[in-house]
């Protein structure tokens, strides 16, 4: 490319101007490039997926989110969530990620049974793992994710709040179920619940992570993810856990504030026994939370330093179920 | 440096060279300068104030509040008030606003029953107008304002915890008392709170101001709020009222967003029955809230349309008073 430029005759003709003129103009467009291809990033800080907005939106799908639910094993469960939640306000389209390997997907039922508010797309998974679930979906048409568990019900009430503050909050992973790290006088990072507490701290608890199980995000940082240390992906797999865990980091080193934002759920419920396949979750495994303090302290050697804030905010809707819920004394 | 990509042809000179290379150098400056020159106003899109730091501050300055207090004719309830909030965690200063025109403040018997934690200055007005207390006080060194009306007691933790939101909500008035404006058929807008219902507004409650009387916001704001048509500050001193629902404009035109984020409060009162003066606060006019809704409507007038954005988050401190309150049905 350059070597057109560069064969200049030895005398000044217009010619060369040309080639002078046309080697500035391509400069120029190098250099804009390159900066503009800057901005982006200087967004990234605050919120950058926000801004760049790889497929073009209809209206809707600003307005709107998407459900990605994972399955494995709970096909009856699965079937009585897609009834549930494919009348939730704001409802774009249904992936469902199928992890079911060789098993073959329940479309024909499902469309046999429409027809139904919103689309749901299956897709076919070549092998069963956590993080199946967080591939940049190119069926993904709206800046909101909503990701829940295949064994967890939500109130439809909850999530169309939940919803409004992600809309308000954008950049958080919004949902219904904190976690938190707390570190230990050997430096090794713990990962619990309210169980834990943070030595020296006084009233209240904190978080510092909120799980993907349940929570609306920002489809963003499904493509953020495909940029992580293939170490991450390594330590997924091999625990076939801890991808929210992960993900809660990459947001936390996104944003530089908590990962996550509380919603107080009015009800959520857990299905798991009402599933007749007598599958029980990957949380029932003996090491299960001590995996999760395994992942925990690996991220940080892999991100080399601990990204995770803490954050005490709890958010609730003002006046519901009832004024009561936001009188005081005076 | 494109030229080593290729084999230099024998006439191009030393010269033409130079000023081959100098032209496209300035033209990247060019470049360069006008695409920077943008970056500076997408971030104040966002949050400005937070960028501009017209004075040098301290680290302490910058982790803590000044308490702004404008008080009238109930020097023994300030007195007890300032008792109260100078042992409040992250207090730098307070600032009293004296609009008791023509009266001595109590400085002297206030430093006899010294020392105190943090100083107090005492702001002598001339006129004893509503919006004194709206001034950018060069004593103000910090980034947040914390405003208490002189008859209003919150608890430590309270403000304690509310601080910690408006760290993150920097951008937004972090307070206790919400209120709303509803538009009505007629395009008349009405001045509220809960007993108001917007028309078609279903669940839960909405607020689109929050009380500047008990709230956490940008000193920023205060520089603002002198850049303001002439036609508001005529509005405020001729009602006496109605600074807050003006910062609430001010505020929400700004961001673009809900002007509050409202925390509630676990322990809020109201004092003014226990001041000897026996006055009684601007806010029992019988007019008082006939004056809120006029203030609305010749507020929307003068901005040329409604900036307010309502908001239905209510914010409380995860697990506190205690890890009930985060429980769910799970």
């Amino acid at each position: 490319r350059y070597f057109h430029f560069c064969k200049l005759p030895g005398r000044v003709t217009g010619i060369r101007l040309l080639r002078f003129t046309s080697v500035v103009i391509i400069v120029l467009l190098l250099v804009a490039g390159a900066l503009t291809a800057l901005l982006p990033n200087i967004k990234d800080d605050k919120m950058p997926n926000l801004r760049r907005e790889p497929k073009p939106q209809s209206q809707s799908a600003l307005d709107s989110f998407t459900l990605i639910m994972q399955t494995y094993n709970r096909t009856d469960l699965l079937l009585k969530l897609l009834n549930h939640y494919q009348a939730i306000p704001h409802l774009h389209k249904v992936i469902v990620v199928w992890n079911n390997i060789g098993e073959k997907i329940p479309e024909e039922m499902w469309n046999s049974l429409g027809p139904h508010p919103v689309p749901v797309v299956f897709k076919v998974q070549t092998v069963n793992r956590m993080r199946n679930r967080l591939q940049n979906f190119p069926e993904l048409e709206t800046k909101a994710v909503l990701m829940m568990d295949d064994d967890t019900l939500v109130s439809a009430h909850d999530l169309a709040f939940a919803f409004s503050v992600w809309q308000q909050f954008p950049e958080h992973i919004v949902g219904f179920v904190p976690r938190k790290h707390i570190s230990t006088p050997s430096g090794v990072y713990s990962y619990g619940s309210f169980e834990l507490q943070n030595p020296g701290f006084g009233n209240g608890d904190q978080y510092s992570m909120v799980l993907i199980g349940a929570a609306f995000f920002h489809s963003g940082y499904l493509q953020d993810f495909q940029r992580q240390p293939e170490a991450v992906y390594a330590l997924i797999d091999e625990t076939q856990n801890c991808d929210d865990i992960a993900m809660n980091f990459l947001v936390a080193k996104h944003t530089g504030k908590p990962s996550g934002v509380f919603v107080k759920p009015v009800d959520i419920r857990n299905l798991e026994k009402d599933t007749n396949s007598g599958y029980s979750g990957m949380w029932h495994r003996a090491e299960h939370l001590l995996q999760r303090s395994y992942c925990v302290n690996k991220l940080v050697n892999i991100y080399d330093g601990m990204p995770l804030k803490y954050s005490n905010i709890m958010i609730s809707q003002f006046g519901f179920p009832n004024y009561a819920n936001h009188k005081n004394k005076m």
